[in-house]
């Protein structure tokens, strides 16, 4: 199999070169070929995703990202929208046609005191949050700033809603059997549409699964104040976007917090952690996202459990005799991952 | 001055019923009116802001609001999305140019413990959330549902940008001095529009404040993390909504939660919790949200400080001496508006 790397901007290549060293040692057969993508891409192609790279990912079986993106007063910001390093994100996941991203927010046994929430309120928090990725207001065409009044238009189809929450339902399955969807169908007509059709699909193929929904502002009070309550939470791209990067507060260090996105071709998978352009090149960035990403690229991708759980298994140990800095440990980049290598024994 | 007292459904009359008997003591030369609004309206009248609620408010120096809606599943949510109760605060917002939306977030000394947040982060968290409440994907006219396809535009003027960045400029000469901007203008165009005027405008008329522009994801995240980071924040409808509800949660107890609403004409006050279906009519409801939100009337929309702040203060020591049972205590509304009668001495 072929896995494109993509390390992307400020501690992107640390941290996916940590990831790469892990996946070489559990699936000595997988290829990587590696490609630019971001800023860097910009400097160097004049594009955020070049052609070369979109070359590359066309016969990909999965494709692992670091992170994209520079400092906020980074000239990136200025140029005009298309040629930034986020639209080369955006355009990724066309292409890969990545429409449901599954961010799992769980709390580690035992590092309960790392979240912001009170330890008895982290406890056992097991979150699986399944975002619609491809559709909304990110990538409607009907957007413009004309004069003084500017436009985006928030739209979805049935076959958007549909083939995301099939994800969602799929995943539920493996899990504790709810799905929670979350719009705003008090005051849009997208939510409403999105309500029904979850539903519809829940009775017509899902009857198995206890569905429910909920107001996105009431969700965003829930999730901190009581979040053992979710399991599977699936819902339109702006409002996860949101949502998913505040469940990830919860275990306490954005460094534990990987991602998969799923759709019609290779999946892509990436930390969702920023690009940090203030700590990029020290050596000191905790990789374990990456690796963790590594982990949900061969569960996911390239669908080797096995593998993945032996990745799971060293990181959780890792965690605990090599902690880095955000986890209130000294271990650097190198150490941490030496650590995960060795645990794999 | 005439103030217009709109209970609404669930909860709403005990509450505003307790908050009126506040007003009485501290401003006794105010006229009461009171009307329907809300799914009650729609029962009585048919139409969730009926005719006779309108007319009244037209000479109205002050609105005071309890709370509108059903339960989940009250036939109400079956009615045409127009005549639902929600759609009755929505064109009552507009009906009285309530563009502005303020919502305090103040964690009171020696209630951290109420918190869902480790006490160490809730411990003096003050930010005054202002939330544009009058365009955005709300409003729109362009949004519809069309076969398998739904639509909605979220769409942001210039003049509509400024006028509620000057609300968070005002508010933030009062406190700090700092105000953070949140959009998504890393994505988009309405973003890059709001974040453009509110810098064009602190750069002309507010030189005094420190502006800072974060995206709303980003926030998300801090807002939990490190909510002491905040003074004012300003942004804008939909992110306002969910914003300010997660917010609300930091003090631990939605009954502790006052808004206004202010605009063109007049303000509108109203506690930020539900309907409570659940709890209506027992007795038992916490008013202090909606004496709070008095207590914001007599400031905000009556221009009566002293009053006001005896009503902070009659608040805050009732709170101690004769707490609700959302807060641990015993008391019931009766009890609990008479022990802020008392404290008024
Ligand atoms: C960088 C940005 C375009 C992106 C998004 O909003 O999708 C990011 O916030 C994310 O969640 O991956
Ligand atoms: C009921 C609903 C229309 C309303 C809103 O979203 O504005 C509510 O959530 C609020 O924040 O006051």
């Amino acid at each position: 199999p072929k896995v494109v790397i993509l390390p992307g901007d400020g501690i992107g290549p640390e941290v996916t070169a940590a990831a790469v060293e892990v996946l070489r040692e559990v699936a000595p057969d997988v290829n990587f070929e590696e490609h630019a993508i971001g800023g860097g891409a910009y400097d160097q192609y004049g594009d955020p995703l070049p052609q070369i790279t979109r070359d590359a990912l066309a016969d990909a079986d999965a494709v692992l990202l670091g992170t994209v993106g520079g400092a906020q007063n980074s000239p990136w910001n200025l140029l005009p929208r298309h040629l930034r390093p986020e639209s080369g994100l955006l355009a990724l996941r066309k292409l890969l046609g990545c429409y449901a991203n599954l961010r799992p927010v769980r709390v580690q046994p035992g590092l309960e005191h790392l979240s912001p929430l009170k330890p008895e309120l982290a406890r056992g928090v097991d979150i699986l949050i399944v975002r619609e990725l491809l559709g909304g207001v990110y990538f409607d065409q009907d957007r413009k700033i004309e004069g003084d009044t500017a436009y985006n238009t928030m739209r979805y189809t049935t076959a958007e809603v549909e083939r995301v929450a099939k994800v969602a339902f799929w995943a539920a399955e493996q899990r504790r059997g709810r799905v929670t969807s979350v719009d705003k169908a008090n005051v849009l007509e997208v939510s409403e549409l999105w309500r029904r059709d979850v539903t519809a699909l829940r009775d017509r193929d899902y009857r198995n699964i206890h569905l429910n929904h909920e107001y996105v502002d009431s969700v965003a009070m829930l999730i901190v104040s009581d979040p053992s309550r979710y399991d599977v939470i699936v819902t339109e791209n702006l409002f996860g976007d949101i949502l998913s990067d505040l469940a990830a507060v919860i275990p306490g260090s954005l460094g534990l917090m990987p991602s998969a996105s799923l759709g019609d071709g290779a999946g892509l998978f990436e930390p969702i952690h920023g690009s940090a352009p203030d700590i990029a090149g020290k050596g000191i960035a905790n990789p374990a996202a990456a690796i963790m990403s590594a982990g949900m690229l061969l569960r996911h991708g390239l669908k080797r459990s096995d593998a993945a759980n032996q990745i799971d298994r060293a990181v959780a140990l890792a965690l605990r005799e090599h902690p880095t800095p955000d986890l209130g440990g000294k271990a650097d980049t190198r150490t941490f991952t030496r650590a995960v290598l060795n645990a794999m024994g």
